[in-house]
């Protein structure tokens, strides 16, 4: 029965101590952690989830990492994927029984190609966005996901990283065009190509399979991404406005004005803004009053002024526009670093105030205002202490409505808040509870809630295909 | 073991006839035919195919669309779903041998609704291209998926149909937010859904799995698809190079000076070029001498002129620039629709030549010129007399390859010729057999030929959790 590549299903042939000494043989000691001390920095996450790692193997090829899975498949070793373990739903640490391995892809960088004809990057799962970025400068190009935090591109394929940029540019799904990865079974098969294609239409697509399933289905060891042309002029502002509702107008009314040149639109409550700008020393409020609501928005260009193209003038004249017609309280036209400086204080700002609860989700923009009033009236009947401190994508829908909860409140409150809040926004919004984090233990019982039989059939399907022994990773879809 | 909606595993628990009997009672005249003059336009396909239908069935709701799937697999029959039946390879026409039935989604056409706000359009299958547009032209919006042919939106959504400007938009793969579904198995169960959401990141994503999957896992019943705004300003020129290295080196410069304006880039062998001036009645060859090589390119933005953008004068201040630089030999800037009646009468122009052999295929675009001249040589050594007209979208990548061949060449030469032409393509220049044109009967031996095992065990895998009694369609990717 012991075929070769068909290793996951003979139980442990290896001891877990053999499985050790083979891969400190072959990967040294910087592919092999099994000290407390140097296991520490991989098993916390980065908001929730967090446990312990029976050791941390850090393969630095696809190669490496096809053997690696074979030798863990033959101790019936299970293990989490970990790229720069900057998820915020504990998708990437191990759990805390002790027995899982964490496979690091921090090594696996052996590829970063710049294609500047083809715009297309290939891409080694542990190499950072910033990186990319960094690399694709040199040819004026630029891959355009624009988060918070700086993932490894494993990372952003398994958790489909949306951001700030969407809108314009789409998510990892619009951005990736092949993958190569090692299955879990047959255990260390490659799949998938590096191939720099737009258009191939010839069946399975393993992007499709395995963008945004959390690392459930394989190993992603490199990605071929789109890159796009570096912006060479950036006009943004910050305005005050009366409502959620004049927010959504304003966006219909930026985008009638402004085209393909949008590429962000974001909204601020007053309670979001605030916070912000209580925390950054030296920035003082913008306004004559806080506003309920703010919009910072952006609109850029590849092509460069000197073509005559000129969009702080165009901003200029349509912000006049809506301030004659009373659409806008105020406005802040400011260079682009010092106006973000202040969207992307709120996330820590927020967190400064107190306990906070994250929640990351999404409506149609259609609803959005209305989704917003009926939230807010929500967590005002079941929790009158608490801040509401929302912000997020209001371009693409996403909202990052984030509450701030007395500290003394008790964790089954919390849990009834996180129900009804996820209830309203599925089942009456028609909404996602998970709108670019993704899926993992720290949301998994709302997956459980909202996914119906059949997609868990499915899931569970491929789960039998893909990883019968539940090898990998701490996300089950089925 | 007869429980609801888990009908395929019972094998003919009715006869043809009685399900018949029980269609045309539910649906009416309108919604069974099992008369040849019925029949007929249902049976031919727009280029290659074509077979013999038992009855073609044509629901006008998901509701009845569930059910008609539920009534054939008591009858244990087997049916291939056609949409506009405009596709090339093939795939929405039933077998020769008589037994299949079409389910046509020509009727399915109860929901149409646009959401200006959102940007987005809830469609039934049945819709076609040309029905979407017309409803969002009167909210300035557009769906900009660009296509020689007017299928339906769910032929769109099984063949990923990519077009003449994915350049700037995507194909179908980045379009679509969401399906809803009809299964084979359980037979009639109903998945996804008509959310319309930009990010939804929860798990397996329905459009990842039936986006390009050519209706081998399900039947699409509606789609949520993303609108992009009209464009109110659109640039044109034809313009006369040495060769497709010229051509791609211009692309690179246009792409450089015209950022997120380039909306097409159209690569045109001087045969093409040709045949298409010839085949056009009062329309002469706008050039000195014919060229080795042309270009079709587009620039347009959804900003109008009245914002000071003005992309005409843009394009001509570059025409004069690479003219300077001797980058083109000749250039002719007209309206877009002259230009483009060239562009869009080329295939038809081609096929009056004599007898064609097309090849749907794509490159990388760093490697189009060589993969060219590579198959121009393969061309002119294994069939001196046939004559190249290639064309298609160099912006992307993509090539229709296409070829006239002499009318006495042999089935066996032309078998011969294909095969070594995608071997060329896919394990040389890294390519695609089927850019854009999907897969069906009539490339299938290609994709059998050039997809790995691991891929086939996975499509196996969903064959097997999906339609594991072979209902649907005459595709099987496993």
């Amino acid at each position: 029965m012991s075929t070769p590549g068909n290793g996951s299903f003979i139980p442990a042939s290896h001891s877990v101590n053999l499985v050790i000494a083979r891969l400190r043989e072959r990967l040294g000691t910087a592919g092999l952690f099994t000290e407390a001390i140097d296991k520490a920095p991989f098993e916390t996450a980065a908001r929730h989830g967090g446990g312990n790692a029976r050791a941390v193997v850090r393969p630095s090829s696809a190669e490496e990492l096809g053997w690696v899975v074979e030798e863990l498949a033959a101790a019936d070793v299970s293990f989490v994927v970990q790229g720069a373990a900057t998820g915020l739903v504990g998708a990437s640490t191990p759990t805390p029984c002790g027995s899982q391995w964490i496979l690091s892809t921090q090594r696996l960088r052996d590829r970063l190609e710049i294609d500047p004809v083809n715009r297309s990057a290939v891409v080694a799962a542990g190499y950072r966005l910033s990186d990319v970025n960094r690399a694709a400068a040199a040819h004026g190009l630029c891959f355009p996901i624009d988060l918070g935090a700086d993932p490894s591109i494993g990372g952003m394929v398994a958790t489909n990283t949306g951001g700030a940029r969407l809108i314009r540019y789409g998510g990892m799904r619009e951005n990736v065009l092949s993958v190569a990865c090692v299955l879990a079974h047959p255990a260390g098969a490659r799949v998938g190509s590096t191939r720099a294609l737009r258009k191939n239409n010839t069946g399975l697509d393993w992007p499709a399979l395995m963008t945004g399933t959390f690392g459930a289905f394989g190993i992603v060891t490199h990605a071929t991404l789109k890159l796009h042309p570096v912006q060479r002029q950036t006009a943004t502002a910050l305005l005050a406005v009366d409502s959620a509702e004049a927010a959504v107008s304003l966006l219909c009314s930026l985008e009638d004005a402004m085209g393909e040149f949008v590429s962000a639109f974001e909204g601020i409550s007053g309670n979001a803004l605030g916070a912000a700008l209580d925390h950054l020393p030296g920035v003082s409020v913008p306004f004559p009053a806080m506003p309920p609501y703010a919009v910072l928005l952006e609109i850029s260009s590849a092509v460069s002024t000197a073509s005559g193209l000129d969009l702080e003038s165009m901003l200029m004249g349509w912000l006049e526009s809506q301030m004659e017609d009373n659409r806008i309280s105020d406005a802040v036209v400011d260079k682009p670093e010092k106006l973000w400086r202040i969207r992307h204080a709120i996330s820590e700002s927020v967190q400064g105030l107190g306990r906070m609860i994250a929640f990351d989700v999404s409506v149609s923009r259609s609803r959005f205002a209305a989704f917003r009033r009926r939230t807010l009236a929500l967590v005002e009947t079941e929790m009158p202490a608490a801040l509401v401190c929302d912000f997020g994508h209001l371009g693409d829908g996403g909202v990052h409505f984030n509450i701030v909860v007395p500290a003394e409140t008790g964790a089954e409150s919390i849990d009834r808040l996180r129900a009804s809040l996820y209830l309203v926004t599925v089942d009456e919004f028609e909404g996602s509870f998970s709108a670019e984090h993704g899926i993992g233990p720290y949301n998994d019982q709302f997956y459980r809630r909202f996914t119906d039989a059949p997609t868990r059939a499915l899931a569970k399907a491929l789960h039998a295909q893909l990883d019968p022994r539940a090898r990998i990773g701490n996300v089950r879809l089925d």
